[in-house]
């Protein structure tokens, strides 16, 4: 077997030169370099992987960030990571940003810190201002779910507004008019495309929603719950509702269930997101699909690629939602009589 | 303001031995540490902080090993870490260990080659005798959810017998007798345990359960509902099920519901765990409850302790768990005439 003793003889240097060469340590000089990859080609050396492994330990872990590894929509991304990795036999590790600007800056200089050069980031928070100078010292790191100008091909995003268009549209055609809105009280983006798409498919249909329509929550199981019962003490005879996420919308369906209100017969109810429980929810959910996972293994990579210097700036990754048609949305009742029998429970 | 160097030029040492000393370095010699000492007590020396976790960076970081984030039991664990390390000014690193032997040793390695000295660890696919060199050179390293004997002060536990116990009395005490029990397919301690409760609740009411009673499927929302899906098809008239988890539990509600079964006037459901959509079921499911919280919340604070030497070889961490009584279970038909009115659904 040929060893890179072998390779450091036949080209005049040490070892420990052979070693630089072959890990792209900026240390090393032109002249080694030519020397040493001459006598690698001549001998046919291939370096061991686990050795080089271990010296490039700075490239064989991914970094992600999320805001909330608890909530099912990020461990379906962390998820989509990790079997990325595997494949490319990297680690992965996780670090939490919590929805504030201060942690969300943490975490991403934690592991970057700890020498994870790919980095799969879902920063909401930060400006842009804040975030293009980790972009630029950081030639791994990708966005998910952002997208920054400039840096479009480091950015994996979703059409949001899309999804609540197609959302709202799904209640519309079903004859409901008297559509509310449950949003997240997170001042992030998602929330004010998402919000964007239902205001801009009312507006379409003439309607101009009453502030009394929309209410804002956390978004997550109580803050669905919360909303909903805010909604229905507000008493504006709404007949259906868009919700931002799932995990709200889950909660919004325990709300109407214990007020006795039967979805989808007496009320509506479109999610976002498609997280696992929404397949399992009584009635099941109908929503409005994030392939988060797809975009994660799409993010992570582009990640790689980065690290390696192969990114292609012309490309662009821009993913769109699609609707998933289940049990929590039926025909207007009243409309019911005067459209065609095929149009059933959806 | 006193500074490094008055101590060090009162010391009659370098600013770097100080440093070594304050830092609890074992390089620096006894009588450096008295001289030193001695300076900084007579000048009212306090080290900035800051100077400090860059020079002790080991010991800024919590490392989290977990078998997957994007099931809602791990992901309050990791909260729960991320709780005590904000009130610490630590950060946390989190890797999955997916339930494989290989995996489960990776991710702990990972996480000490990134120089996490407070660990807190779900380990349950390696042996004793595979973790305890792990435990041996790493003092900050604590179990979570299993213990060794010989390390008791460094696991936290929960006894998952008594949970069981719970669970199949509670289904008991509502005159159910022919109740089934819905496992994990994951060969690992706590399923032998949870299965144990059950078997001996039913063995002291004289029942021996048929193994067609009994069903193992992946612990999770689509196993849950495989499994209540084979449970029925057998046909052995059960009134009542104890499911391992509540996503399992949550997938079993689900069958049921498209089988037309009414949970619980026609069938009663038991789960464990507590995660949060258990709140938000249909009906509300009765579990046992996982002080997963308060678990991960002590193991972290007995990691920190475990990095600066100060754990109690006597304290053991063995957590009990507690019945929660939604309304997933009811008296048994048959049986409701014959008990006092008092014996409401739960």
């Amino acid at each position: 077997m040929i060893t890179i003793r072998d390779v450091a003889r036949l080209a005049g240097v040490s070892v420990a030169t052979v070693s630089r060469v072959l890990n792209d340590s900026a240390i090393a000089s032109k002249e080694a370099r030519d020397r040493v990859m001459k006598a690698v080609n001549e001998l046919g050396y291939r370096p061991n992987a686990n050795a080089q492994a271990l010296a490039t330990q700075s490239s064989d872990t991914i970094g992600v960030v999320v805001m909330d590894v608890s909530d099912p929509f990020f461990g379906a991304l962390v998820k989509a990571v990790d079997t990325v990795a595997q494949r490319h036999k990297k680690n992965v590790l996780i670090s939490n940003s919590y929805h504030q600007a201060e942690k969300e800056r943490h975490a991403i200089e934690v592991l970057i810190r700890q020498r994870c050069s790919a980095l799969v980031v879902h920063a909401k928070i930060l400006s842009d201002e804040e975030l293009i100078p980790f972009m630029e010292r950081e030639p791994g790191m990708v966005l998910i779910n952002r997208i920054i100008p400039g840096y479009e091909h480091r950015c994996v995003g979703l059409d949001n507004v899309s999804g609540a268009l197609m959302a709202s549209r799904t209640l519309i055609k079903q004859g409901h008019r008297q559509i509310g809105y449950i949003g997240s009280n997170h001042p992030i983006e998602d929330e004010a495309q998402r919000h964007q798409g239902y205001l801009q498919v009312m507006q379409e249909e003439g309607i101009t929603p009453p502030q009394s329509w929309q209410v804002l929550a956390s978004p997550d199981l109580q803050g669905g719950e919360a909303a909903m019962v805010e909604l229905l003490g507000r008493n504006q005879q709404l007949t259906a509702v868009f919700v931002y996420n799932d995990a709200m919308a889950v909660g919004a369906l325990a709300t109407l269930r214990e007020n006795g209100i039967a979805v989808p017969n007496q009320f509506s109810v479109v999610g976002f997101d498609d997280i696992p429980i929404s397949r399992y929810t009584s009635p099941h959910l109908t929503t409005i699909r994030y392939p988060i996972f797809a975009m994660a293994v799409a993010a992570t990579e582009l990640a790689l690629q980065g690290t390696a210097g192969l990114l292609d700036p012309k490309q662009t990754h821009l993913f769109m939602p699609t609707v998933v048609r289940r049990h929590s949305v039926a025909p207007l009742r009243n409309v019911a009589a005067i459209t065609s029998s095929s149009q059933d429970e959806m």
